[in-house]
C-alpha cells in the first residue's frame, strides 16, 4: 500500500558464468531475490550448460515474486553453468507473461536469451523495421524489439557481441542488458550510465548484477561498476571489455540513491546508505525544525531521518511499527476506507509521540495519501506538531528512461503549491530537498535530474 | 489405458462466424467439447468482435481437456461474434503450450489466428526460409511455420485469402485449417481430402468443424463437406468458395471411419456408424466363426461387433463393464502390473461368458497388450474359445499425414506373423479385415490406405 | 446431468484384512474406485498395521471422487495390512467433510474407525442419549451417532464385536457397516438385508465390499453374500460369523437390480445383468410395441433394451452417442437452456433413427426432463414414433432406508396420470413395469417395494 | 530463519461483540493480522449473528497465515455481529488442523466456540475424566480437553459463564481464553496473569485481544487490561466482571516485554517499547563496552540497541539490511549451508562497519547459530571488534506455561559457560542482562522468571 504511492523502478538483471561443471540456477535465484525490490511483477531465468552436448538454453518465467515463480523442482529443471535472470516491474508493455523476461529466442543460428533494465526510447522504429520483414511479436515490450533485432543482426555478424554492439549503436534511452548465447555472456550499459550494473568475481567465474547487494547474496566479490557505454564479454577462456560508445557526459539516475537501490548497495562509486544519511543531513541544514524527535516513514525514510537527527541533534525515535505479515493476498479495506489500509500496515507507538513535536522524513511524495494518513495518526496519538521533510526535490516531469512516476495530473507537486500541499496533508511545515543540494548526497557524480527540472539528457 | 494402445488422431478444428452482435466463445466451447476425442493434450480458442472498435483478437489456450482449460471466467473474457478453436494431440512438435493452438500472431497489418489439423510434410523448408529472414519461432510445430509464412505473404497481398492461397499452394501433406483475421474466416482443406472438414448453417451465420457431430453440438444444420482443395471465405456480407487446387485423385483417411471419428458424425458423404456396422458385416462374411456370442472391446469395437452379429446371427452381448470414473489422475498399477490396469477399467460380466465361445471384435491392434489381457480375463471367467476379429487391416507403414501410429519395431503386425500373433495374445483364432474388403465399409470413396500397403498419395 | 435426474444411492463400503506385512491402501483405492458409482461426494479410508508397534489407525478423506481425493503420496502415507474405505453420496447429514467417512474416533481404549452404507431411522434417539452425557458431534450424520455409541459401549464390553452387536441391537433401518479396531475387522448387515455386502477371499486374507465388482477389482474370489443380520469378525487368527439378529422376513432393495449396482455385480444370489435383461423381456411381454428398432437411454437403460429386443425380436440399435469427456467442471448451459445440456452429453446417430418407429427404454423417471428432451431430439432427427418403456414401476413413496428419491411434489408419477405424463414428455406411448412383474427380474427373492407401494418393512 | 532460533509464543486471541446488525469477520481478520507475530501455524475464527434466527455459529480455520487462510469469500461466508479468532503456534498438540482453533462444539444445549492462549498443566486429568464417559477427542491439544469439559459442565449450569468459572476453577497453568456462545462472549485470564489480555471499546461494542496493538488495528480504544483471575461477560445488554480467582501473587511473563509482544503494545500497564529501551539502557550501565557504533539484530534487538546507544552515547547505526521478500516458500540453502541462509535474509552495509568496534544487541540466544553467522559477517566486512550484549538473562529452565523454548541439550546457556559461548560465537565479549536488572525494564511489576531461575509460580 505504501509502496503503491512511490515511483517505480522497472527491473533488475543478473548474470553468472562459472567456468566449471556447475548448476547456477540457485545462485540466480538468490541473486534475483536480492534484487526483488526492483520489480515484483514477474521473474525469470535462462540457463545453459556449456559442457553439455548441444548448447540448449532452458528458460522459465512466471508472474509474481521470485519465491512464488521458482521452487525446488523448477530450479532443478534448469541445469547449467551459465545463466541470466530478471525481475520486472512493467513500464512499457503491459503486465503479462508475454512481456516477462528473459526473452528467449530460437533462431537460425541457435538460441539467444536477453534481460534488460531500462527503456528504449526509439523501440517503435526498431520494431517497425522487423515487422516490415514479416516478424510477429509475442508481447508489447521494447525489450522484445531489441531481441528480435539482435537475432537478425546476428545472421550477418561473426559473433554475438558484434551483433549486440551493432544494435546498441542504434538504441536511444537508458539500459543495462545481459545477452546470453549458449557459450557467452555479454553485458552492456547505456552510454549515459542511466541504469546501474556492476561486476563481481567468484571462484571460477564472474557475476553481473544491477546492484552490488546481489553480488553479496551469492558470495561474489565486488570488482567494479560496468562503465557507461561499456560492453563486457565473458567466455570460457576470456574476459573482454570494449568501449564502443563512450561519451563525456553522464546521467546516473539520482533516484537509485534516494529510493530505488538497497541500502547496502554501492553504485557508481557511492554507498547508497551514506548518500541517504547525507541527504538527511543536508535537509537538516537547509530546513531545520524545532522539534523533540525525528522519525522516518518505514522503510525508505528511516535512513535520511537518522541523518537529519545526526545533523540536528534531535533524537531519532522509532515511531511506526510495521506489520511485516501484510502481503499480496492481504484483504484490503474497501475503496472508501482506502487510507485506513495504511493503519493496518503501520501502527504508532503512542508513548513515543504523545505531546511531542515531530520531524517526519520521507523520500518523496507522489499522491500524498499515505503521508496525510500518517500525520493524522500522529496527531491522534498526541503529537503536537508534525514537520515534514522530503529527501528529494518535487517531481515535475515524467521519466522517459524506465522509471514509472505517475504522470500528468497525478503529480501532486505540479498541481499545488508547497503551501497548499502542506495544508492538504495536515503538516505544520513541509520542505523538499533543493535541486542544488543533491550535490550533498552524491558529490560530483553527474546525475540525471530530468524528473525535477525537465532537463533530459540524450 | 486402452486408448494408449491405439493410433492417435492429432487435432480437431472449429470455426464460427455470426453476423450479429454475439458471444461465440461458449459455442466454440461446446464445439470443441464435441471434438474432444480428436485430441486431449491442449485446447484453445481465439475470438474477435467485428462490431468492436479495433478488431482485437483475444485468445486463450492451455494444456488439458477443453473443460479443464476453460471455465466461466475465461469464456466471459473472450467476447466477440467470430472465432476459431482447436483441440490437439501432438504429432510433430512436442507436447508443450508453445505448440498449442490457435497460433495467434500480431504483425504489421494486424493480427491473425490459425488452427490446423494435419501434417505439413515440407514444413522444414518453409520454416527455414523464414528463419533466414531472422524469424524466431516459439515452438516446434509445423503449424507455426505455416502461420509465420502467411503473415509474411500477407504483407504483399491484398487480402488474407490471397495470402492463404499463396501459402497453401506451397504446402505438401494433409490439412484442414481455419484462418481468422479480425473480419474474416477462411477455411481450407488439402487437395487430397486427407483431413475432414464440413460446414454448417446457424441462424445469422456459419460454422466450420472437423466433424458434423460438432455442428450438432451447437445446433447448426449440416450443409456439406468442404471439398478437397476448396477455400471458403466467410465475411460479414458474403460467403465465397474457391477451388484453386482441385485434383482428380482423392485420398480420404480410412481411419476416420474405422476409429477416429465419432459414431454420430457423417464425413464425405458416409455415415460413420453405418461404415462400422458394414465393416463388422464384412468381417463376418469373410471370416465367420462358430461361436455363442459376439462382443466388442469398448467403445471402439462395439459397433463393428453389432454388425458382425447382424450378419452372422450370433447374438451380441455386453460382456465388459467399463468403469467411467477412471480418469487422468487415476493411480495406475505399477510397471510390472501394467496389464492389470486394464482390469481396473474393464470388468467382465461373468455370467454372460461362462462356458461360451466368444467372437471378440476390436478396431485395430497396435501393441497387443490390451487384447491379450482381455482374452486372459475372458478365459478366467470361463469362456471356452475366443475368436478375435479386427475391423481393419494390419498396420505395416507409418502415416505421414498427421496420424500417430507407433512406428518401427512397435508395429506388432510387422514383426510377427498372424499365427504368431494369435498365440501371443492367446486367441483361438485371429483375423483382420482384408484391404480389398475396405470397399464394403466405404463403397466407392477414394481412401488413403498407405498405413496398410505403403502406397502414399501425393 | 442425466445422473441428476435419477434416484441416488448413498454409499459404498470396502474392507480388507491381510494376514501378512502388507500395504492395503492401494487395494482399497481400487476397491473404492469400483464402487464409485455408489457415491461421488466424498471418499475416504482408514488403515492400520497390525504388525506395527502401537496399533495406530491412520485415516484420510476428502470431498470428490476417489481419484481426486487420493494420490500416490496420500496412498503411501497410509501404510498397513488392514483397512476400510468408503464412497459417499449424502442422504442424511449435509454435504461436508465432517460427514465424510470413515468416522475415526480416538477414545479411552484406543481408536475405532467405521464405514456405513444405509440409513438409521432412530439415529436421533441414539444421538440424544450421547449428547445428554456431554458429547459433542462434529457433523450431522447418523453414522457419527452410531460410532459415538459404539465407543461408549466398548468401555463396558470385552471385545469390539460385543460392542458392535450391543449397538446394532438398538438400530432401526437398513445398513451395511464395517468397523475396524487396530486388530479386527467387523462386518455387519441389517436383519432385513436392505443394503448389500459380500465377502471375498484373497491369498492370506479376506475382503468385504458392497458389491462383488469391487472384489474383482482387487483380484478377490467371491465367497458369498453376508447374510441379513450376520456379523462377521476377521482377526489375525480367525474368521467368525455370528447371527444375533436373524429374522424370517427379508427386504432386499430392488433398486440395486434396476439401477444402482454395477452390471457386473452379483447380489444376494442374483446377477445384476441377468436381472436387467429379464426386466426388459418382461416389459416386452407385458407392453409390446409395434416398432422398427429398440434402444436404451445410456447407460442404465441399455441392458433392459437388449432384453426387450431379445423378447420382441425388434432389433437393438445404438442411437445415442455419449460424450464421455463431459465431467464435473463442464460449463453447463444457462438455466433457461437446462434441457439443452442433455444435447451436449448425448447426440443422436441420425441415420439410424430417420423414419423409424422407436422403443426407448429407461430404468426410471424422476423429473422427466431428460427423457422429454431425448424424445424431442429423436423426433427432430426423423423418428416417426417413440414408445417409452420404463423398467421399474413408478415411484410413489419416499425411501427411509438410505436412497435419495426426490420427495413430494417432485415425484412426477405421483402428480400426473400416466396419460398426462406421456403427453408431457412427448411420447407416443408410455408404460411402466408392473409391481407384480418384478418377480420376473428377481424370482423368489424377497425385495423391498416400499417406494412403489408404501409397504415399509421393519 | 532467524525466527526459528528464538523462543516461541504459542497463540493470540481476539474477540468482538457489536451490539448492532454488523459483520465482524473483517475486523477479526484485521485483529488477527495484528497478532500474527504470536503464531503463524494456523488461523481461525468463529462468528455468530445474534440477530439471526437460530444462533448458528459458523467457523472457518486453516493452516498458515491469516492472509493465507482467509480470502474475501471466506470472510463473506461468516456473517454476524459477534465473533472470536485465533492465531496459533503449536506447543502441546501437534501441528495439524485438528488442533487449530477456535474449537467449535455442537452439543445438547447448542454450540460453543473457544480460543485459548496458554498451557493447561493438568489437561491430562481433565481429558481422562471425559474419556471415561465415552468422549472421543479429535486432536491432541489441551484446549480441546477444556472445551469438552465446559460443554459437560454447561449441561448442569444455568449460564455459560457459570460453566466457564466451574471449569476454570480446576485448571492449572497460564491461560487467556475467550468463550463464545450464540449470545455471549466470556473472557478469562489465569489468576497469575501469565498470559496477557486486554479490553477495548468501539462504538456499540467491545473488543478483547491478547495485545493492545490489535485494538488499534480495528480502531478500538484501549480500556484496560483484563485482571489476573478476572472473568468478563459481554452480552447484548450488559458488561459484567467477576473476580472468582483473585490471588495476591502475580507472575506476568517477562518475555512479552523482551521479545514476544509488538513494540507498539501496552501490557499490564507497561509500554513494550519503553521496556525494551530501558533494557538496553540497563545493559549499557551494567556492561559497558568501548566501541564506535551500536547496532541490533533485526527486528527484535533494534530497540534495546537504541536504548544502549542512548545510555552509552555510542551512536546507533543501521548495519543490517533485511530482505523482506524472503517468505515461507523461499528455497533455503541446503543443510550443510544452513548458516548461509542468514546471509540471504540479512546483508551488511559494509561502509558502516569497516574498521569499527561494534556493540551488537540481541534479545536472546537459543542455539547461537544466527549470532555466530552475523559476527562472522561483521568481521568479514571489516569490523575490528564485536561485543555482544543480550537483553535477557540466559535460559536455563523449560517453560510450562505455553512458551516453546527448545528444551534440554538445546539450551546452549545450560551447556556452556559464558566464556565458552563467547568463543563459540566468535565475539570479543559477551554479556547477558542480570536477573536482578529485569527490574530496570518493568519496575515493580511481578513477573515470572522461571525460565531463568527455575522458580515456577503456581
Amino acid at each position: 500500500m505504501i509502496r503503491e504511492d512511490k515511483p517505480h523502478e522497472e527491473c533488475g538483471v543478473f548474470g553468472i558464468f562459472l567456468r566449471k561443471k556447475a548448476n547456477v540456477a540457485k545462485s540466480i535465484y538468490y541473486g534475483l531475490n536480492a534484487l526483488q525490490h526492483r520489480g515484483q511483477e514477474s521473474a525469470g531465468m535462462a540457463v545453459c550448460d556449456t559442457y553439455g552436448e548441444k548448447g540448449n538454453i532452458n528458460a522459465y518465467k512466471g508472474m509474481g515474486l521470485v519465491s512464488e515463480v521458482f521452487h525446488e523442482d523448477t530450479i532443478r529443471a534448469l541445469p547449467g553453468n551459465i545463466g541470466i535472470g530478471h525481475v520486472r516491474y512493467s513500464t512499457t508493455g503491459g503486465s503479462s507473461i508475454e512481456n516477462a523476461q528473459p526473452f528467449f529466442l530460437k533462431y537460425l543460428k541457435g538460441t539467444l536469451a536477453l534481460v534488460h533494465n531500462g527503456n528504449i526510447r526509439n523501440a517503435g522504429e526498431i520494431k517497425k523495421e522487423r515487422e516490415e520483414a514479416g516478424y510477429a511479436f509475442q508481447g508489447s515490450s521494447d525489450t522484445e524489439a531489441v531481441a528480435a533485432r539482435m537475432i537478425r543482426e546476428r545472421l550477418s555478424s561473426d559473433t554475438i557481441e558484434e551483433a549486440v554492439i551493432k544494435v546498441a549503436g542504434k538504441l536511444k534511452g537508458g539500459y543495462a542488458m545481459i545477452v546470453m548465447s549458449p557459450k557467452k555472456l555479454v553485458g552492456i550499459r547505456d552510454p549515459l550510465g542511466l541504469k546501474p550494473m556492476c561486476i563481481g568475481k567468484v571462484e571460477d567465474g564472474y557475476v553481473l548484477a544491477s546492484e552490488s547487494a546481489a553480488l553479496d547474496a551469492v558470495g561474489a566479490e565486488f570488482l567494479r561498476d560496468i562503465k557507461p557505454g561499456e560492453v563486457v564479454i565473458i567466455t570460457e577462456d576470456s574476459f573482454k571489455s570494449e568501449l564502443p560508445f563512450t561519451r563525456e557526459c553522464r546521467a546516473h539516475c539520482i533516484f537509485e540513491y534516494i529510493y530505488f537501490a538497497r541500502l547496502d548497495s554501492r553504485i557508481d562509486g557511492i554507498e547508497v546508505y551514506e548518500a541517504r544519511i547525507k541527504g538527511g543531513e543536508s535537509l537538516a541544514r537547509r530546513y531545520p525544525a524545532a522539534a523533540d524527535i525525528v522519525t522516518g516513514v518505514p522503510e525508505s525514510g528511516i535512513t535520511a531521518a537518522v541523518g537529519f537527527s545526526r545533523q540536528s541533534g534531535i533524537p531519532f525515535q522509532t515511531v511506526f511499527h510495521k506489520n511485516s505479515y501484510i502481503g499480496r493476498t492481504f484483504i484490503k479495506p474497501s475503496q472508501e476506507e482506502r487510507e485506513e489500509a495504511v493503519a493496518q500496515k503501520l501502527n504508532i507507538i503512542k508513548s513515543v509521540v504523545r505531546d511531542k513535536r515531530i520531524v517526519l522524513i520521507d523520500d518523496s511524495i507522489v499522491r500524498g495519501t499515505t503521508i496525510r494518513k500518517l500525520i493524522e495518526m500522529l496527531k491522534s496519538a498526541g503529537a503536537t506538531e508534525v514537520h515534514v521533510r522530503i529527501s528529494s526535490p518535487p517531481f515535475r516531469y515524467p521519466c522517459y528512461y524506465g522509471t514509472d512516476i505517475p504522470s500528468g495530473n497525478q503529480l501532486i507537486a505540479d498541481n499545488y503549491s508547497k503551501e497548499e500541499l502542506k495544508d492538504m496533508i495536515g503538516a505544520d511545515s513541509l520542505e523538499y530537498m533543493e535541486i542544488k543540494d543533491l550535490h550533498d548526497m552524491v558529490g560530483d557524480l553527474q546525475v540525471c535530474k530530468a524528473c525535477f527540472n525537465g532537463d533530459y539528457p540524450d
